[in-house]
């Protein structure tokens, strides 16, 4: 058994590799299926309603009978001041006249329709539900979430992108912590999004094992056995992969996505705060390039709001200049088989060569 | 042996361990140390001149007899014209205004007093004085350049910072290609200095190693034996250390830059362009955040001559605002001892450890 043991008993898992949560991307068939590889497959909750949370985890629970893991977004959420409402609007008819040039058909809302959920409802579901294992980005916890959740034996896993996050972790009691390293796919867990550390994979894990004493899980480049094992040396026991899933077959991207992220070059993976008004790293293109650099990007979960409309209708469309198709820096041809081929592939090669 | 080999020999070393060149810092001395501890240490020629180069190579060769590398910088020199020369004026200006502010007399120089080396002259001095390994950044030498340096049989070590840069250097022949992950400390290597890669280790060097056939060293955040063995599991066989020798008794760092070294906080350490022009790692001051997202900045070396006066003022007067402390993204207590003593040290934990 060359597997880090540590996280196999704690995760209910035959293999210590967690398929990463990704919004728009990850689906229930996708938890599952990395489940029926050994893995952790990690249900994707972002900040949806607790109705919607409830329907997911339901889902599901229907597809497998293994332990998965939910993940929620411990954002915080920005107050509407006058500013915000100004600045709102600016940005909306940036948005609209962009969208028209380009042909694209959108109805914005306004920021008094825009529902706002926060996670703590989202906690009550995961606990109702039976849930096991919560994972969480975009900050920590509050105290009082992580006793209820405590109470119930579930298992917490927080995200870090630096140090100084890791020792606020652990400080509140989380179990595991994920650390991201600068070279993950899609969007950024630290936790304040004005400010993010783009600390690399190398440096953040080793530095982390050594500040910390929970058990560790790494994210960030992982896409063949020698990241694996490479993470594996600087002090992780669990492994996290997104980027290697995107094109499987469980995977919610569209066809023309998946075709366009077999193109993919390294110089057009950036961190764009476009989309959502957090940084997160994917592919660089028209609305990306528009946008960065430019004063029309609200605070998260504004700007994310706002701009789904328009990434809906241009995902309808098949126009990949005006979606997010999140991605790692660890490019390499994407394989469109079931994520249970696609990790148990990946096991094998750890298994042969290590 | 647990070492890998490939570069053993080659490299005409007992350990496949690198000394970077960190100009500014690195010394003869510190060259001559690590050659004493079984690494290969490299004296940073920069853009000296000719003469400049010649002396620090016999100064260097009168200290050891050991084999060592000359790192020398293939940039481009952008061309001087109208726009540069109005940009110049309003930069000299501002820097000018900003010593004034902060009790610094400085006395900079006109752009039509500097004086600009190309590396074709120290091309000729490194083969004349029978150097046996060069390695270069900022860019690929010339065809005509490799050629005679081919010719005396001299080893090449190119830097990459992105897998398009490495397919480059290995399809004009160059030896050993250095991968300088995003973590490292000092200057990007990149061949563009307007466009950097920004990738961590964990994808780049797998990247590269998937990519080319030529023998590859590691350079970013190692700084212990599991950063090294990490590199190794990726693909490396050659470890390029540089921040662990930072504060050793042989750098050249003055005693208050060691002090503000000590201290370094993990958000402090950024890239940034506002010393020479071209994006480095190091701790963010007062300079760095006057003049990051400005205009006043000029392409390397016109950014680097103009701001070196101002600096040697700042250094004669401990000042750590208006100097630049390059160091990498792993943040450690730097070693005071000699570069024998760390190297050996670093050497022995790898051993015990793999």
């Amino acid at each position: 058994m060359i597997w880090p043991n540590t996280l196999i008993e704690k995760l209910g898992v035959k293999y210590p590799i967690i398929q990463a949560p990704m919004f728009g991307v990850s689906t229930p068939q996708m938890v599952a299926a990395s489940a029926k590889a050994g893995c952790l497959g990690t249900l994707a909750l972002a900040d949806l309603s607790a109705a919607q949370s409830a329907q997911l985890i339901q889902e599901t629970k229907r597809l497998t009978d293994q332990a998965f893991a939910v993940n929620i977004f411990a954002h915080h959420i920005p107050e509407i001041t006058d500013d915000l409402r100004q600045k709102f609007v600016k940005t909306k008819r940036f948005i609209e006249e962009l969208a028209k040039e380009n042909h694209l058909e959108i109805n914005l809302p306004d920021l008094e329709h825009i529902k706002v959920n926060s996670y703590h409802e989202q906690v009550d579901v995961i606990i109702e539900h039976g849930c096991k294992i919560v994972s969480f980005t975009f900050g920590n916890l509050d105290a009082e979430s992580i006793r209820k959740l405590k109470e119930h034996n579930i298992t917490l896993i927080g995200s870090c992108t630096s140090v100084e996050e890791a020792l606020m972790l652990e400080e509140s009691g989380i179990d595991i912590i994920c650390v991201q390293g600068i070279e993950a796919g899609g969007h950024r867990g630290t936790f304040d999004p004005e400010n993010i550390p783009e600390i690399g994979g190398f440096s953040l894990l080793s530095q982390v094992f050594d500040s910390v004493k929970v058990p560790l899980l790494y994210a960030g480049g992982i896409y063949n056995a020698r990241t694996l094992w490479a993470s594996k040396e600087l002090g992780a026991q669990g492994f996290q992969v997104g980027s290697i899933l995107l094109a499987s077959q469980e995977s919610a991207l569209q066809p023309f996505e998946k075709e366009r992220l077999q193109r993919v070059t390294e110089n057009e993976v950036v961190l764009t705060r476009s989309f959502s008004g957090r940084f997160a790293r994917g592919i660089r293109n028209q609305f990306t390039k528009a946008l960065d650099e430019t004063d029309y990007i609200l605070p998260y979960p504004y700007q994310n709001k706002l701009t789904g409309e328009l990434r809906k209708v241009a995902k309808a469309m098949n126009n990949a200049d005006f979606v997010n198709i999140w991605v790692g820096q660890s490019i390499h041809t994407y394989s469109e088989s079931s994520a249970t081929d696609i990790l148990k592939e990946l096991i094998l090669e750890v298994e042969k060569i290590f």
